[in-house]
């Protein structure tokens, strides 16, 4: 564990120290300047939108798949390329990470257990490991609706919504990293003022802007394309309309969680029916008699749906899925509604007074859901006003070949998927 | 705007002839006035749109069910009304139903073979029939952006796209005709209008506003409800680029031809497999080996691809949907996507020199597609710039009762498609 | 008419009490007379099997639904009605009904604990409830080759394997008792030994023939048709191939369970894949990466199955049905297999630790199956020598209006499952 | 074409002439020796059976892909090894096959025109091509239900049905060709058989019983596996209940043709539905609106059933598919019932006068189907009494390597299928 005392002490005088001094150093991310926003531009060439940081970022939060010691030495392979190639750059991890690691650098690192904070601080998000890594990094920001763009890289197999191999991981940093620094800009052109700067978004701070790594610049400036994948807002309510809580921060309090992939419900261990009013719009559609429910984003069809019969939905199709687990109907096919249409899952009395379970993302909500509970939920609203806000911007892969003008969702589904896959001897 | 002039003189030399000469004429509809454009209003209770006349429609399209002869008594019925209580309303028919029922009225009618004058004419479509009937009546506007409202009775068994029952004719018709008139607005209290005051139930005058009807109004005016169905735009290519045409006026000579439903493109009568090529914005995606493919509406979703496999989408989903009817291979799930993805289906050389049939909303081009050849489709763009542009505007039931705000999907689904229908003794 | 006092004399020691002492009594089955076993001879009209007792059946298991209190009072009725017809008749409950309920009988009831014994004394196991409480009676004999047939009847919602609605009781239970008594017969014509004779099966005893209902014979004796219903054998072995054995009397000590539906093996509450090996007949078949996995028999097509999107298979055909459960794959396509194909299930290492669920006919085992373990399943052989032997003796409904000869299994597809259903207003 | 007379004048006296000048020549199979049925022995260590031939076979029909010209070159090698070395044997080919080829032999070769000539001779049939030559061959017997043993070779790619590769075809012959030939047999070591004659093309030893390629024997004499596919009876009968016969001689005058995939009856090229009246043993089951419906074998459940979203179901699962292709419903799932059970597809008058048309294992019949016509269909009957009967017995690979004693099966889901192919990168 960490010790909030160290932390605290630290904190406030981190940078007195030397950095020789503050090595192995775990502070407390509270210290780090606020979180840079960047804008995302519309392009004509690409339905992906084009990251922009009004200047470089400078928190980047590192994480790492879960019970998987291979990948512990690549993250600090990848924190140590960081370090040394973006000087103003500070690295955040989990707190179960940052411990675990923090004695193989020679420099401090921050962690934070509170999703508030991380959403106030973290500039992106990197990811070492599957699709199970990057579920669980944007669970961190499942209440936030400015989640901080996602770089992710698979380990081992490529999954389907990590892009980059991780061979590929300096690259990559620095596509995004520089992303949107333009040739005649200011910020770009910053030799004078080399590592500092006023971040002209954020008064007061003092930065380093991209000049500091302009020698490696990789010629004119290519934006990284980012797909903003929508999600799901989920709440748990009781009987009486009152919302339930979970047990733990990313259960979300009092307001709605996100879900990138779906929200189930289900049966659970017993080998039972369970039986679940469904309400689309706030009419009655159907007293599903299954293993479960499933509401998932499009991006969540490959997912979960996708075993239970869904069909397949490109990620900016503007949509919900409601796909039944195992009904005991021969005539349940799944639905696509409006991203906009209101569900509720309603616990029916012929449960006979066993609880379901829910889970979102693959994680199960540590408390059940009994009769007359609901569990709401409602897509979330990408909107353009100024800024692009909603959805989890997650920077795809191959945009510096000028090749792949596309979103690689075609590649994904004949590579990983095996979409109609040809018969015939291999 | 429209010319009145026009009209009562091309109007007049008709009414010069006897009254019994006149009643068995069939008119041609060039002698119509122009078309009259409703506007669609958004509303914030609903999702569906307003329908808004700028003046009364007064050149109706009457259309019934092919093979059906239980149904030509009701559409005299029908024609009767409106020609008795809307007496500025002259009514279109196909030149095959014109013919076979002119005679049993005592007014002239009109008629027109051409996609173009139909588009250029109609006001407002209304069909006697089943979906079948009402995609026959989109077909006649196939070609154009800009297709009339359809008004849809059902006649025994209710359809999916229609949503009114025969017996509602009167309601419906006048809440169709008197949508957007506004109590207050001149058109509405349209007193002084020179034309006024004509015998309701015959006459040789011109009316162009509500006010002749204004009597019998239904209190204060309710706008109809409409629901904006998107097409797809296809177009077949032969192995060189050139666009090919069909053989007759609906098949499209040099633009592309709009389906409500779907496309479909199937190995015909012979059992043996069709090999199809699809591209998916652009993109190879992959080789079909099946008895076809199925390139759908949302609106289609439930009709074909539906027995293909496919999900349910709602119709306000912007997507398109590519389901393959029974296809060689274990791994082909059907796909939804973007509504703006172009796809091309081509024909492979591995079909060994056989055509294949190409279908739109369930009629067979009579050139079928051999090998090179391909079809290319699109989504039709829906939007709204000072007006809403595209689709087929569908004037949904119940609005009156002010009870059902919604788009009568839900009901559909249950009541119609027997959705999840419940096990057990009935 | 019925002699209480030959009754009282044959069950020994309880009938040393009073008539009154006696009534609310529960003894234990093991003080009943052996079993009677009965035939099944085929016929040429049907599919089915016919009864034949050489002997009236006279240890009777009544089952009821659990937690249905409204099922009690027609338990009661229709056990107060066999005792006062059927006067050798002993009745038999499970040991939580026979206390909850014998105090309303002025007759001692029977009750046993262990499948053995039941399995050695019971003639017949008659049910009240649904598809349920069959698959309840069935995993009282799980262990057994030799099930004694099952008349059952549902309350309330009929169900897919129950046959006979309540109200037809008498005639239903008359019919079975009666079942193969032929009129010509010694035993059905046993005038002049009234209530006595000698039991050609079983030596030394004293029992009473059909005579004694004969009176209210329904004319030339129909006999009750018989569906043998084949079940799986089931075995879960550890990592050693050492037979591990639940931990109750149902789950199979040392020797395999039968299914009647299905064993599952499953993922349980967490929202996590499961991996399984799957060998069929000795060979590496796949790996499933699912929720889980089903073998079925025949009969459990229509349950499970079913909702994973297994075919329907007719009870008659001999066979096995794979069906995975929310397969990770687009190509795990049910399968159907030979009767005595041996599958093999066994955990994955890629479970990470985690302990899968297994289930027998909606059952969960006490214990979980972990790395390395193996649930090993067979088709029960089902077979004709001397005597038809193997599979679950279910009596049909509806064989004495003489006008269905067949299995029931058309109208349960229509009327229950409502297959093929079809659209349009009701 | 085949100039019978030719044939007829060639018949009697093609022995007369020199080898030399026989060369090239097509005689007719009529005067070939009659037909050697083999024998079908059950082994223990697989569910396949054993080839016995009483006698060496004589006279092969072999086949070829039809449109396939890289095939040719093959069957010409194989032709001429088969003459070279087993020279006894006879060659049959199809008329066009014969005269497209005969020119290329310095043999005679025979040819016939009626599937009974065929029947009442050939003893192997042997295909060079894909399933459907397999297919094709099984169609010239399709009347017949003694059909003679296939033994197919893949050209190309592998099909589901066709076991050996071309590469094999040497030792494949061979195989089949002795199987049963027991080493102490006096057909084994038929030195003394009359029919005795100088083999011109290898070693000057006398044969003709299986002791001429005794000397290439491959030890303890192996025999081939076979697996007998069960069939399908189908006739088409009027409204009167008339058979109606085809309009060749597959296509069964007076008696049920015999198809090893399936039959299917289908809408046609027209996009509209197909309105099917569907009975089951007798019953009926339900009224099928679709673009048609397939009955199938197990052997077809590969086939057309698994494009239609039919289960797999083993070969030697005795039993009929009924699967929809395409139907307007939600709930029509596919059936599985016993072989013996006679299904029939009536033609409903909803069809509005459309004919429908119907397929044989890919073929389509000439004749279409009309209101109220019916196609009956039945399991074909594979019975042992003192002979196997029934089935297409076809030669299965592998099995001297004593390896896989299984029936391929597996291997060809995996292997061909791609059954439950993995997700990832590959
Ligand atoms: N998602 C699903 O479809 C699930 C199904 N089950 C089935 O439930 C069975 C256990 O039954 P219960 O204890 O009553 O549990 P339950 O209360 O979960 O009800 C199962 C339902 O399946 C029906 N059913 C059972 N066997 C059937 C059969 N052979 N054919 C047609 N319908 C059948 C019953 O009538 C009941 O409606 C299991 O053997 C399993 O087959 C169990 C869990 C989930
Ligand atoms: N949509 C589909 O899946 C269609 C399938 N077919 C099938 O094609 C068969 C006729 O074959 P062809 O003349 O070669 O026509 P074809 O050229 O249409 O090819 C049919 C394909 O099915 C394969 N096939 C045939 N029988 C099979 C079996 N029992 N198991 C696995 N694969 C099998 C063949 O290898 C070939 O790839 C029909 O009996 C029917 O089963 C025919 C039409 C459409
Ligand atoms: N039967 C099934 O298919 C089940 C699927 N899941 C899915 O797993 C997710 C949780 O992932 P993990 O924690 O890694 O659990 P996990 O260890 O059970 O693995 C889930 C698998 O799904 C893949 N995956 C996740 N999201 C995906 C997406 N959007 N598109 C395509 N593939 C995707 C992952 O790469 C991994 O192979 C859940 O959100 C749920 O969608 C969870 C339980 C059962
Ligand atoms: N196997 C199938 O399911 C087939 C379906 N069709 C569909 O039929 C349509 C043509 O209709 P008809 O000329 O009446 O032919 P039809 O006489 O073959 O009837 C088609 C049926 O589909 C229904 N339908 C049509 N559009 C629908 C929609 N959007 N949603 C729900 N149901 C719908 C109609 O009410 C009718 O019951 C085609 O556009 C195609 O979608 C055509 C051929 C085969």
């Amino acid at each position: 564990m960490i010790s909030r005392n160290l932390h605290a002490r630290v904190l406030g005088t981190s940078r007195k120290f030397s950095r020789t001094a503050s090595r192995c150093e775990i502070l407390d991310a509270e210290s780090l300047p606020g979180r840079i926003i960047p804008r995302y531009l519309e392009s004509k060439t690409s339905d992906l939108l084009s990251l922009k940081w009004p200047s470089p970022p400078r928190n980047i939060l590192l994480m790492k798949k879960n019970r998987a010691p291979n990948v512990t030495e690549s993250l600090i392979e990848y924190a140590k390329h960081i370090h040394s190639n973006y000087d103003n750059v500070s690295l955040i991890f989990e707190p179960k990470v940052a411990s675990q690691m923090h004695k193989r650098f020679s420099f401090p690192v921050y962690t934070s257990s509170t999703s508030e904070e991380l959403s106030s601080k973290v500039d992106m998000t990197t990811t070492l490991g599957g699709d199970g890594t990057i579920l669980h990094a944007s669970s961190l920001f499942s209440t936030t609706p400015d989640v901080p763009p996602i770089l992710s890289f698979s380990m081992g197999t490529l999954g389907f919504l990590g892009e980059w191999k991780f061979a590929e991981f300096k690259r990559a940093f620095r596509e995004v990293y520089m992303s949107g620094a333009e040739a005649g800009s200011p910020l770009y052109q910053d030799q004078k003022h080399p590592h500092v700067q006023a971040n002209p978004y954020e008064s007061g701070d003092v930065v380093t802007g991209w000049s500091s790594v302009r020698g490696k610049s990789m010629g004119p400036t290519r934006s990284s394309k980012v797909l903003l994948r929508s999600r799901l807002k989920v709440g748990v309510y009781d009987g009486n309309g009152q919302r339930i809580s979970g047990d733990n921060s990313t259960e979300g309090a009092d307001s709605d969680v996100h879900a990138l992939n779906e929200v189930i419900i289900h049966r659970g261990k017993e080998a039972h029916l369970a039986v679940v009013e469904v309400f689309v719009g706030g009419r009655f559609l159907t007293e599903a008699v299954a293993d479960g429910m499933i509401i998932s984003t499009p991006t969540g069809s490959t997912a979960y749906s996708l075993s239970s019969g869904g069909s397949i939905i490109h990620p900016l199709v503007s949509s919900l899925l409601m796909t039944p687990i195992c009904p005991r109907s021969l005539s349940f096919r799944p639905l696509v509604l409006p991203a906009n249409t209101p569900i509720t899952l309603r616990l029916s009395e012929k449960n006979r007074g066993r609880e379901l379970e829910v889970s979102i993302d693959g994680k199960r909500r540590s408390i059940g859901v009994g009769v007359g509970m609901e569990v709401r939920v409602n897509g979330e609203h990408i909107s353009k006003g100024q800024q692009w806000i909603g959805g989890v911007p997650c920077v795809m892969r191959g945009t510096t070949t000028g090749v792949e003008e596309d979103d690689g969702w075609v590649g994904g589904l004949n590579g990983l998927l095996k979409f109609n896959y040809p018969f015939g001897e291999s």
